[in-house]
């Protein structure tokens, strides 16, 4: 891995539950794993506080702290925030961290369920909750979400997914593939066993130029709105948005996190039945999809929402598709707050 | 290359005019070039009812001959169609069959303009013809349709391109950076001096890959509507169509031509002006978008249309994408034969 990016100088201070031998759903156990978290304001006496923010797809327990604020709807001085990370972002458990033999291409197949019974062991072993008052989270922070939903209905009152559906759309699964192998196709990837991730270079900006494809609408570029960003070409924000973005981090770690998103399924439970699955919910849910967004389109996001009973379905509008949750405009950080807000009166 | 697959058995019965020494937009002369073709029809005496059909990205001369049939709108008794082959698609000059010093890796770099050029030697040259009844194609043959279009305005009477644009999207060149990139990115390409495409094999199918996540809209991913092309899984669509298609193709000849559709742009004889280029246009023309066509966007369209002087914009909707004019629905089909009929009425 780049030798200085999975560090609490670059992502904030990180807490560490030890989970010890983790059984995975895939079967395997994972010997000595750890879940990574990070926290925001305070837990009262009563512990009934808690918001819980599980992070995206190549974030890390930190990406979620954008969204707190005082006199904001996540407002630290009135909720306490629990944002987990991730098993394979790097800090959690993760194939640039777990010791041989289970480092690198030998760490084990991990899932939305996995990241979800650990936070569960965190929200009530570790911190004592009894139930949250909300669990939220953008893409893959979306499928912990409505997981989290679906497996432990008496313990969250609200559920709040942006950008995320309940079984990873088959067009979307054609992308997870795509960019999968983007990764793996630079030879210096060597089945995850490479000395720096660095050296896989190659395969991380090819890696890049599928979500330079995908993350963002065709508006977007049609606009230029790249520009906002500073940029002077559109090939500029691939190299120096996307590229730089991703360059840091460790293939493996992004594999790992990548077939859970493409394996995302909350029926699990429910003998494969999604609908029976959704149907299950108890908490009230706020479903937001972004105009455009590639990976989670609206169409997709409503469908989950009428199966969700009282479920509000939300469509915010913006040229960055996927990406509205990268806080690129402060109007689309505008309509997430509104939408927190709403939510949390609610 | 795959032996067998650049031959008239496969691909039917091509023409050949000599370009001699051909000048090219580059600058570059190639020497001893070529232009395939093929017909259908009879030329009348007259001249006059020459109809001009050039092909689609990894197409070859003899893919719009499924528009041609008697008593449909492109009628062999009625009108005679020419079909010129693309340079670089395997039977004009190509990467694939020009000898050294200029084979594989070193073909020179071509253009939509040059394609153009070639074509309208085959039509006035060749041919004797004067004025075309039409021009239209689909996708790198609409391209090649719009530069006819304002390149020679007293050459044709109508142009009907579909699902192309006067200058390549921005958000579709992203996505040729990326399926140009993975044809390269296998090590077998050696910089287009392999022995046989087949050895690139891994290459190809990365590059099928980027066209089963664009070419179709995700309305056909989840309506699973590859089911009606005989396959049982979303997988084997990927493999079986997708793959199996690009599979036997010489990845320098993609590479020539997917460069050429990068870079199309018809303004090159307008100083740069796009809309005076297409401010320019005299012919007929209807411009044709698909739903959901992840490539050229029924927006971009628009856009080009309602620049050109009294040009008509039609949008098919198809759950097909892009892929609309593959003729994978007859519904599809009867929706183009429908624009074909209503074109050569006005």
């Amino acid at each position: 891995m780049s030798a200085d990016y999975y560090t609490d100088d670059v992502h904030g201070h990180h807490e560490y539950l030890d989970l010890g031998d983790f059984a995975l759903a895939s079967g395997f156990t994972l010997p000595g794993a750890r879940l990574a978290y990070q926290t925001a304001g305070t837990l009262d006496e009563a512990r009934d506080n808690a918001i819980l923010l599980p992070h995206m797809y190549s974030g890390t327990a930190g990406f979620m702290q954008a969204f707190i604020g005082e006199d904001r709807p996540l407002d630290p001085t009135k909720y306490f925030f629990i944002l987990p990370a991730q098993l394979g972002d790097g800090f959690s458990s993760s194939p640039s961290n777990t010791p041989a033999p289970f480092n690198g291409g030998a760490f084990p197949a991990v899932a939305i369920s996995d990241d979800v019974r650990a936070q569960h062991r965190l929200v009530t072993e570790h911190f004592g909750i009894e139930r949250l008052v909300m669990v939220s989270g953008w893409s893959m922070g979306g499928q912990q979400t409505l997981e989290w939903a679906v497996r432990y209905p008496d313990l969250l009152e609200r559920a709040v997914p942006f950008a995320a559906t309940s079984t990873n759309p088959d067009h979307c699964t054609v992308f997870c593939d795509l960019h999968m192998d983007a990764l793996r196709s630079d030879p210096a990837y060597d089945g995850g066993f490479y000395a720096a991730s660095t050296d896989v270079h190659v395969g991380l900006r090819r890696h890049a130029q599928a979500f330079a494809l995908m993350g963002a609408s065709s508006h977007m570029y049609r606009g230029e709105v790249w520009r906002e960003l500073g940029f002077s070409s559109r090939d500029g924000f691939v190299q120096g948005f996307l590229q730089a973005y991703f360059a840091p981090m460790d293939p493996g770690n992004l594999l790992a996190q990548a077939a859970k998103w493409k394996s995302s399924d909350v029926s699990s439970g429910h003998g494969g039945d999604v609908t029976a699955a959704l149907g299950s919910i108890t908490a009230k849910v706020t479903d937001v999809a972004f105009t455009g967004d590639l990976f989670f389109p609206p169409e997709d996001v409503r469908a989950d929402a009428e199966r969700i009973p009282g479920a509000t379905f939300e469509e915010i509008g913006s040229v960055w598709g996927h990406f509205t949750m990268f806080n690129l405009r402060e109007a689309d950080t505008a309509e997430i707050d509104a939408v927190y807000a709403a939510a949390l009166a609610g």
